[in-house]
């Protein structure tokens, strides 16, 4: 029986803070990414490979603004979203073929466009809270709200910025083609920017909805869904802490799900960083998933080898 | 057997001239797009979608242009093309999606990233011509050529425009994995805007190529590695003309590979409009094809039921 993991790389982990996001960069910093992907081929598993998008989509926020005044309509964020899945799973289609290639690997990359279903009511849609894009004036914030409708608000001091709606993935219709194709032993690029979210209406259409699917959160509803039994969350750190930050900080090399949820439950994660990732590995063990593994891409490899890193288990 | 058909959009069928490009207006047009579509899967076929994108890489050009005055780097043309797959793959993929709902049509339509292998040595490369994204004024001209050292030649007193190469399509490295999905009953969107072109560099490595594919020559081979029976080609005419545009146009209701070479021969088909459809028809037919459709979007029902459009067979 093959071993099947998804993997999810950080979109920051492609775009660093303070670049601009040049070609170049993004290419060096997407092969530097790779080393933890090659290391799961090695080791046997059947793949399938997700992405963030933050500071890519923040890039296409800003020239959507700019094309204005130069007569260009800008386009929603979930067309935005599907033109992230476009050009970032190229870049990781090719540049991961180029090391398959040059490690003697034969394996094939392919990159499906995703559509992730999200619930109409989900409670995140009444109060968007989740930050995009740059950073506004307050002049700028107040003409956005006018001209099209945004949810802006003042980020602690630092100026104004766009909050989306950020609901749960519920289902991801090619689902099971995916899963036949990762079977099959392709290395499958999907939900990048965690999947373009759209909504069933009563007529039973679907309806692109202008929101931001939280990637590991829809990295680990697919890899319950292709029946992964592994999910590697690539994050900053490499080993999951609680204390973070104080004096008594402690590293953890293993977590059961009990004390996941219950380190979760006492504030231990915060929201905007490890909080999703561990509601997301929760999510995968408690459906089925034998195995998360949470590291930081720098580490990958050693956590792969058992070195370093934070596995969680049932 | 099952009869295998691919058809290629035109993305000026999706931002027409003179419109903005304004997602309703993008989906609106996209839906129009669909009746051709719907109506090779009522009559049995199997189906792969590609689609040009000049208009939406004109405003992908436009706005990255207006993004370098905000710190943002501009991305090459090869992956603004992944950008337009994911886009426009998105709509057209959800627009059919719904379309197929209305009509109680079970199939899964699925958006695959498609690159495809150009060679280096192409001619087209040594001399681009194809003219992509906005005019500019001559001074905008030098300070491109000189930032970016694009291609700039004056359009026929129109202003200045980039050019870029064009050239031929010579594999696509998906096919077999598209043509075991079309055979499984899906609907792949794929090749999109012509590729993302890539050539092979002497140490085996796939390096992107800031160039376009002619989106019908890719379609064309496309049909071929796919094992397709029809490919159907939507541009802006109902029919193929000689003596197009004289008093003594003569519109073709059929057309046998031979007599389509020998009025190519002849100049009948020039070369920035029918004349690449018509190459890439011949491609097809001389590599096994059955049939190639050309008409426009708003025939094509009409034409899938023989009352117009221009058939060629060999």
């Amino acid at each position: 029986m093959d071993k099947k993991a998804v993997i999810a790389l950080g979109g920051n982990a492609i775009i660093k803070p303070g670049e601009e996001g040049a070609i170049f960069e993004q290419f060096v910093h997407t092969r530097e990414s790779l080393g933890g992907i090659e290391e799961l081929i090695r080791q046997g598993y059947k793949l399938a490979i997700t992405h963030g998008n933050g500071p890519q989509v923040g890039n296409l926020l800003i020239q959507q603004m700019a094309g204005i005044e130069r007569g260009i309509s800008p386009l929603p964020l979930g067309i935005l979203n599907a033109a992230t899945e476009g050009t970032m799973g190229y870049m990781i289609e090719q540049s991961l073929q180029n090391r398959l290639h040059n490690a003697h690997i034969d394996r094939k990359v392919m990159t499906i466009i995703t559509q992730i279903e999200v619930s109409a009511d989900d409670p995140s849609i009444a109060n968007p809270s989740k930050p995009i894009g740059p950073f506004y004036t307050e002049a700028q914030a107040t003409k956005m709200r006018a001209d099209y409708g945004w949810t802006i608000v003042e980020d602690a001091g630092r100026g104004w910025r766009q909050v989306v709606a950020s609901p749960m993935p519920i289902s991801i219709p090619l689902a099971d083609d995916i899963a036949t194709l990762v079977n099959d032993g392709r290395i499958v690029i999907a939900c990048g920017g965690g999947g373009i979210p759209f909504f069933v209406t009563d007529d039973g259409e679907l309806e692109g909805f202008d929101a931001v699917i939280d990637k590991d959160f829809a990295s680990a509803l697919l890899a319950e869904l292709i029946g992964a039994d592994l999910l590697v969350i690539l994050t900053a750190v490499h080993k999951v802490a609680v204390n973070f930050g104080k004096p008594d900080q402690r590293n953890l090399d293993t977590l059961t799900l009990d004390k996941a949820k219950a380190f979760l439950e006492a504030g231990e994660f915060p929201a905007g960083s490890m909080g999703p990732k561990m509601r997301a590995a929760i999510h995968f063990l408690e459906r089925g998933g034998n195995e998360v593994l949470i590291t930081s891409i720098e580490h990958v490899v050693d956590a792969m080898a058992g070195k370093t890193g934070t596995r969680l288990t049932r």
